[in-house]
């Protein structure tokens, strides 16, 4: 039996889960029956590509939820969209898988989820960064304590270069009234997400240092650094831009007892032989250091990306596995993000999470009252394939 | 002929650059003839050591710069005293080599700047990390051109471990009172000075993030993240800390033509072929970047650190070289960690520089006010050798 998918948007996304995943024979269990977009040229642009699969077409999504044709569909539309479209669909007990990232603001992604708790059906994210190895096994060496008490995490994320021309190429791109946010919002999502996910826990105060158009011309933030404090007492540095290149992606958790550093597609774990904290207190010595192992992390090497999570919802449908990625997970980046932004848009003012979210949204309208939406043909749609690190 | 030193300070560092570097026969041209400390068990632990040199003994530092005896002296004593010793020795056209870092605050290093200019006496500073060839190679580059316009600076300094007993060990160490301030001004004025020295600039505006006794129990900040902005809207971030071990040591530099990467002793520079600003604003695709190559940069190997900067002074005095770091230089760091630490009181307050000099003062001396300075014996001296990276 296969699972019967819906796409709703064709742009970038859309088409390439659809071209190189359903139509590249890579979903198991599952044939996409039913594609949604509201702009014409791009149902006409996938009708012209040609597909193998017999598909329906629909430039109305709920008409396409009510079809009859879905047993589960793919969000792949702006942003703002995602929890309305999610709970239209959890309505209908129709499994959904949403794109990254869950919404823009807080407000209605808690929406979203308390719908969840009502609808039968399955609720994933589409954080497909989680399914690498290194990601994986690195959560799974911190849960067990194998860093010891968490000290301090740094991500240096810059590799996400982007020319003018990507900016042009969407009116909603990179606007406060298309996307409600700029590098945080459409190409960090998974880091911000992981950066919670893999060391386990939330920051509790962000200090948020946003650089608005400062290397293209756009309204949004093009760069980030964030300064993080988590419960312990522990703190973390998040820094991200779409204008450096090479640019450089480098992820370090330490702790009491070690650290881990994941850059160049390998997990280093330094290991010390005694705990530092303790060993601060009761070594006689005053420069001396506990004994420090260095190894390269072994992993199970898969990387499998969005057809891991695609595979894995289609397969938690049909009761064969275990739901890897709960849509409701998809609050804390939001969160988080939300508070960077939040932070950014106050000169850098602390803030305590949760996020105030009537505030956030009122900051938010301030800036999509005057957000300029440009004047591009949105048909056009890029090959995305090979931008996302994945295999 | 060879030159006179006196050293002022006999503790952990004074005693090291007597042991290891005079009467270890690797000062060129040098000899040191007078000693000064005014605790009296410091003396005797050189006298009980015994010293190859024949030298004179002073309890007062102004008695040894009267006496006719040096024609250079080391300042090694807590930080607060320098410039009031550097413009005694001034004063007296005696040659001076100061301790980092410079001063406690901007207004004294200043004044000891202005004093500088009136004597005929040569002035140095002990930056001995600016002898290393690697950092000497990264200015170099930066200074070339080499990685085009500058975007971001980072430094993750964090393997200054320290244990409890090594602030322990003496009365003034770690207090507002005996230091004027944590890991910023006793283990950190070295990147201090080089973050600014190899990018070739300062930044403008620092926030600063300082946990004061987080790791140890110290009143003083042992644990910094900082957030700088330069002229040309470039940013930056510098981390520190004495309670993470093994800790991190990785300075990168980015630009529009490349970046440089300094770690595990090794200089990587990727270079651009293109300038990723023009890239940006030409490229027809929105993903695409300009070729870039890495390489391992050469550099002439030298790192002589102290000795380097001992014997470079030497040579300056005998007119056989040209002074390598000037005593004047020393301020920049002093403003930029005054700047930090100001920020870190008051909760991450952006701060302009050049720091308000009363302004600092005043806190500072709100700081002191209620310092307490430990109860413990000051003559025990540690060995040092091998705790800064050099040879």
């Amino acid at each position: 039996m296969s699972v019967r998918y819906g796409i709703i948007g064709l742009g970038n996304q859309g088409t390439s889960y659809l071209y190189n995943l359903f139509e590249g024979d890579r979903a198991t269990d599952a044939v996409v029956t039913a594609l949604c977009d509201n702009n014409p040229a791009k149902i006409e642009n996938v009708k012209s590509h040609g597909l193998k699969a017999d598909v329906a077409y629909f430039d109305n999504y709920i008409e396409m939820l009510d079809s009859g044709l879905c047993d589960a569909v793919l969000i792949e539309v702006p942003h703002y969209s995602h929890p309305e479209m999610v709970m239209e669909c959890l309505k209908r007990n129709i499994h959904v898988i949403c794109e990254k990232p869950a919404g823009v603001y807080t407000k209605q992604v808690r929406e979203m989820n308390e719908a969840a708790k009502n609808s039968t059906a399955l609720f994933g994210m589409m954080f497909n960064q989680r399914t690498n190895c290194l990601y994986r096994k690195m959560r799974e060496i911190i849960a067990d304590g194998g860093i010891g008490e968490l000290q301090r995490v740094n991500w240096i994320i810059t590799d996400w270069y982007r020319t003018q021309q990507y900016y042009d190429s969407g009116s909603w791109r990179a606007t406060w009234e298309g996307e409600g946010g700029g590098v945080l919002i459409n190409q960090c999502p998974h880091q911000i997400d992981l950066v919670q996910w893999v060391v386990g826990e939330m920051p509790v105060e962000v200090n948020g240092f946003c650089q608005y158009g400062k290397w293209h011309d756009i309204e949004v933030e093009d760069e980030v650094t964030a300064y993080f404090r988590y419960k312990n007492g522990a703190t973390g540095v998040f820094i991200t831009t779409t204008g450096e290149t090479p640019g450089t992606n480098r992820f370090e958790v330490s702790g009491s007892r070690g650290k881990l550093l994941c850059e160049n597609g390998k997990l280093w774990w330094y290991k010390n032989e005694s705990d530092g904290f303790e060993w601060s207190k009761t070594c006689p010595e005053g420069f001396k250091k506990p004994k420090c192992e260095k190894v390269e992390v072994e992993t199970d090497g898969n990387n499998p990306q969005h057809i891991g999570i695609i595979n894995n919802f289609t397969a938690a449908i049909l009761g064969k596995e275990e739901l890897f990625v709960g849509g409701t997970d998809g609050i804390n980046g939001v969160e988080l993000m939300n508070a960077i932004e939040l932070s950014g848009w106050n000169n850098g003012e602390k803030i305590t999470l949760p996020v105030d979210e009537e505030r956030y949204i009122a900051e938010l309208n301030a800036h999509r009252a005057v957000s300029r939406l440009k004047v591009v043909d949105d048909s056009k749609v890029a090959n995305t394939l090979g931008t996302y690190g994945g295999k």
